[in-house]
């Protein structure tokens, strides 16, 4: 578009929410002040104009880079987070010990198909995480299915001795695509385990990705199973080339990885405070480990970043909160989760009195809103907080899900409320566990907006939550 | 983040919106039916699997390319659209037939900067559209201002012989991109007018970019003057240079660029039509013409697929308008909107009935709503959709800005309800009027989106305003 009459923008201006608003607290109303109006727009207006949160994530991703958790990276990302949460001063920056598994890829890690007449097509794979490696060169005949379920309705007669190829793609009619990564996810999470059932040597899957493209995309499996087979994704051009091929005749895959697991290790979660008026805790992260392909830009770099963001931009306002705000940069989300688990516990253990958790999880992209989780009561107390969240186009406030790091406080802490950042979803299984998920696909401004997003919602909770 | 248990999304579902609304149409009040619940869901389920148009915008951004008005590639764009329009077979395709002005870049484009002690430094610059050559090489001492007003404050003693830099940024804190753009667009539109007054022999911008790159950004000017003078803009990093040099004293511009006029020439709007029950038309489109750098992916090869889509997936489905549908291509949108203007006047001249119109013209980002230009009982109507377009994460329908091309309608059918898509915004000023506006900076996804929306609100337009 060219010009538009500056008038008309410059008469819109910005305008800023003053409306005062009746907030059903979880103890009762509470009328909400122009005060926070006032205050929002200063955090705004610190994250937009006077951020390092753009800085922070290219170190992030450059300086350190892919971390999974037990390398040497994953080792680094706990200084790097240690040194950064320390320069801003919070009152209290400590690491906590976690145990925590370690997986290597390894070096070799190809794949090629042959069709009854001997063609042959290299593909692009990548071996799932926790994969026991292949030994040398394995090949099986590939045998498609659709899902889960159609390994019982093929039974051992045709899977024993084969590769299953689970090939069930995202369903692209779901608007939210998380929703379509869920509806695909148990051929990932759980296609090595019940094909071991059946007596398959290996499994291969379409990549859990929304476009077609070349990148193939890891991630965790349930690979609880008496003898471990080797399982690996490949890319969505590739799974519809074999999909093609599989229309001709047999195909044969030959595949060679040499991934492995190590002794467990100790690493840390990273955590810095802001002390509260009372005792009580609001925690809020995302987390420290990546996958050991890409950077871990948007999974969960940005997830790290705004939670930092949160703490460092309350504090630069001199916010005295109610309760301590706590942001805790989790260790060993992506394969074991001991991070977000040992975290609950302890935090069980030691009487603290935990009120409300939040998330970021879901990549750089504009926030939209946040998942809630929690009762009706307190789905209806996050939404009383809309009118004054839509000018920073924060609309969306329904139950859905917090995150994978906080989850198991509630174990602890049952009907703790939770809330998950819930940004544009379109783009990010684009870059999801890929080698497309680098520094440079995150954008300055969006990730500046996640910041504040969510430096408003732990303000808004710590004044409203008692 | 890893997985997250499918039972939990698959419990999510998709839900569609089956609630009846009361709409206030603007000749009373309707009960909107679950119909157009499930209508909708059909609009989108046919754009986001069965859709051409990333295909589409990718031939018209390799296989036509950058098509500023006048090029041999508006043309081509012209045969570009009408053979697209009628491969769909609409029920009428024709062209329109505008006076249109035609400016050429030239080859010559180079500028640097020079200090009191003869340090040189290239700059990266691209001359505003319409601007006149420098005749060879041409230099001055820069004169930095922060906006027209500063003009009057340093007079003619301070300008005369001068080149005017008009340095104002973008204000970050602005939440709506387009916003601080209008707010710092008077600096190109009028800048190189109001500094001739003052004697200044050429202008040059800081580009009008959200992000601090090396892009240089061009765009349209007011150049009613006298002695027309030369008028560039450089990238926001060498605005930033240029700032701290000029803290050590004086720096004078070398600049120079061929650019000029030729003769001006006949062109197309390309339009589509699907007949309706009665005489009246609802006019939707984007501009077929962009800058001539770049491929003008954005800006506005996706409002054109926007608009192509809306034709094509509502004959798809078979849908039986009540008014006749036209899908417009305006050209000449950039500089002089003799599309958008001669469409208006001859609609007027042929007494068409035209009550209602829509434009995107904002990038092919995700779709957050629609902006409106009408009367509050006109805004009132359009927001009594919003219940059954949140699952499709359409949630802002304010008062705003309709469109440049459809701007003029209202001159002859004042009180038209007018309509522009209003998508994300905060990455758009990375690639308006630049290089970085090409095809792999729109995504698939999001542009499916963005059709399906545009589809929708034209639907639900013709089934309820009168």
């Amino acid at each position: 578009m060219k010009f538009i009459l500056s008038v008309f923008f410059l008469s819109l201006g910005f305008s800023t929410v003053f409306g005062q608003n009746s907030v059903q607290s979880n103890k009762g109303t509470t009328n909400q002040q122009p005060t926070d109006s006032i205050f929002i727009r200063k955090i705004y207006d610190e994250a937009l104009t006077a951020s390092p949160a753009y800085e922070n994530l290219r170190s992030l991703c450059k300086d350190v880079g892919a971390r999974i958790t037990g390398s040497a990276e994953a080792e680094m990302a706990i200084y790097w987070g240690k040194q950064l949460l320390d320069s801003y001063g919070f009152d209290t920056v400590y690491l906590q010990e976690i145990k925590v598994p370690h997986w290597e890829r390894g070096t070799a890690e190809s794949a090629w198909i042959i069709d009854k007449n001997g063609k042959a097509k290299k593909l692009n794979v990548i071996a799932l995480g926790g994969s026991v490696g292949t030994n040398g060169l394995m090949q099986g005949e590939l045998v498609a299915v659709n899902g889960l379920e159609d390994l019982v309705k093929l039974g051992e007669a045709k899977i024993k001795g084969k590769i299953v190829f689970f090939n069930r793609p995202f369903d692209q009619k779901m608007i939210n695509t998380f929703k379509a990564y869920g509806a695909c996810v148990d051929q990932r999470w759980g296609g090595a385990k019940e094909a071991s059932k059946y007596g398959a040597k290996g499994v291969i899957i379409r990549s859990l990705a929304q476009a077609d493209d070349d990148h193939p995309h890891t991630g965790v499996m349930d690979y609880e199973m008496e003898k471990p087979i080797p399982a690996a994704a490949m890319s969505t051009n590739d799974a519809n080339t074999v999909t093609e091929w599989l229309k001709n005749g047999k195909v044969t895959l030959r595949l060679e990885m040499d991934c492995r697991f190590y002794e467990d290790m100790i690493s840390y979660n990273v955590i810095g405070e802001t002390r509260g008026k009372d005792k009580k805790i609001i925690t809020f992260g995302g987390h420290l480990d990546s996958w050991d392909v890409g950077e871990g830009a948007h999974d969960d770099g940005a997830g790290i970043i705004h939670s930092i963001e949160a703490l460092r931009i309350l504090k630069a306002l001199n916010y005295q909160p109610t309760h301590t705000l706590r942001c805790v940069l989790f260790m060993n989300e992506e394969n074991g989760n001991f991070g977000g688990k040992t975290y609950a516990q302890k935090a069980n253990e030691n009487k603290e009195e935990h009120i409300c958790a939040l998330e970021s999880d879901r990549g750089g992209f504009l926030p939209l809103g946040f998942d809630v989780v929690g009762t009706p009561e307190q789905l209806k107390f996050v939404q009383g907080f809309k009118p004054m969240l839509a000018d920073y186009r924060l609309y969306n406030f329904e139950m859905g899900y917090g995150g994978v790091d906080i989850g198991p406080l509630r174990d602890f802490y049952p009907g703790m409320l939770q809330l998950g950042l819930n940004p544009v979803s379109q783009r990010y299984f684009d870059f999801h566990h890929a080698e497309t998920d680098v520094f440079e696909n995150v954008n300055k401004r969006e990730l500046e907006l996640g910041g504040a997003a969510m430096a408003t919602m732990v303000y808004l909770m710590d004044k409203y939550v008692e």
